[in-house]
């Protein structure tokens, strides 16, 4: 059985899980507590150099580090990730704006407000946060206005990846109120089959 | 034909430049000056919302954004991408690795020192960004100290990735000294076929 070691407020670590219920993959939950600085301990270290969470623990033993690496293993042959060659490398762009243009100013920003309960000692940051966030949200909003998915005709692991933190992006001071494609693609995301199996962020 | 629509001293491009010379595939490259805003005029924001270089221009005359998508859309059935699914999802956690823990501090000091020309107006950004930055070699040293190629038992698309910004890290005010597994791996890289066909960055 799979093992998943991650923290349950993280988005990144719920894709993953969200990904699993969806898929029907049993896995075993363990859970890391970055605050108490469990993911830079020599022992998870071990497990992944880069200290973070989500680590996915194979049968074989070996060890999957990076949430969009681990959503594309656990896609591979199944619908959340399309074969032909374009749709594949589309869905994968949309990854790679998640992490780089959406998840360092939304998810961060709600990490300090969220998670740290601390905005006041990072309000410098924060407020540096604020328009590359909207910027991200303003690209999603281009795209969903005429499409349903964010990469493709279907429902896809891109989906899952920018949904992570794109639902609670009020947690990190996001108002998504001039954004309705979004808050309507949100919407269907939260009507997939086996989503209601996962309520935490 | 394939177009590529980049800028010539940027990495992100470099890695795409890089894939199609050692891939023999033909394509015309379209200079996009990042500093006179050429990539955020509507022209260019038609074929990437996200405003970002590279873009590749696809022979239906789609367009596809993301330098690592684009890496993976290139590489597909050919020896620089495995077929193996755990191979495939760990070349994709060292291409999510060089994008968000990596890319952000290295490539980005490096635009502030070599593209910029200055470090003075951004002293504060770029000793932020030291730690991180050392943090990632840190983590490509660890790996490479006992294996030849970062991702797998082969050359790879992760290697191109984490190459293009890796060995001009200099430019970004790196040291890469105290990296003597990072050196090597990097004359490796450097001594691959079709590799002496680039020069720029």
């Amino acid at each position: 059985m799979l093992t998943l070691y991650g923290t349950l407020e993280s988005g990144n670590c719920y894709k993953a899980r969200l990904a699993m219920h969806q898929l029907a993959v049993e896995f075993e939950w363990i859970e890391i507590d970055i605050l108490k600085g469990e993911s830079r301990t020599a022992d998870f270290l071990a497990k992944n150099p880069n200290g973070r969470v989500p680590v996915l623990e194979l049968d074989d033993g070996s060890y999957l580090a990076e949430s969009n690496a681990i959503l594309w293993y656990l896609a591979e042959s199944s619908p959340l990730l399309p074969t032909d060659r374009l749709e594949r490398a589309r869905v994968l762009q949309w990854m790679c704006f998640e992490q780089y243009s959406h998840e360092p100013f939304i998810a961060t920003s709600r990490f300090y407000i969220h998670l740290l309960q601390d905005p006041q000692g990072h309000a410098e940051l924060l407020a540096a946060k604020q328009d590359p966030g909207y910027a991200a949200l303003a690209v999603m909003e281009r795209r969903l206005e005429h499409a349903d998915w964010i990469a493709c005709d279907t429902y896809s692991i891109a989906d899952i990846a920018l949904y992570a933190y794109t639902h609670v992006a009020h947690e990190g001071g996001f108002d998504l109120g001039a954004y309705g494609a979004v808050r309507a693609w949100i919407d269907r995301v939260a009507a997939q089959p086996a989503h209601a199996l996962i309520t935490a962020v």
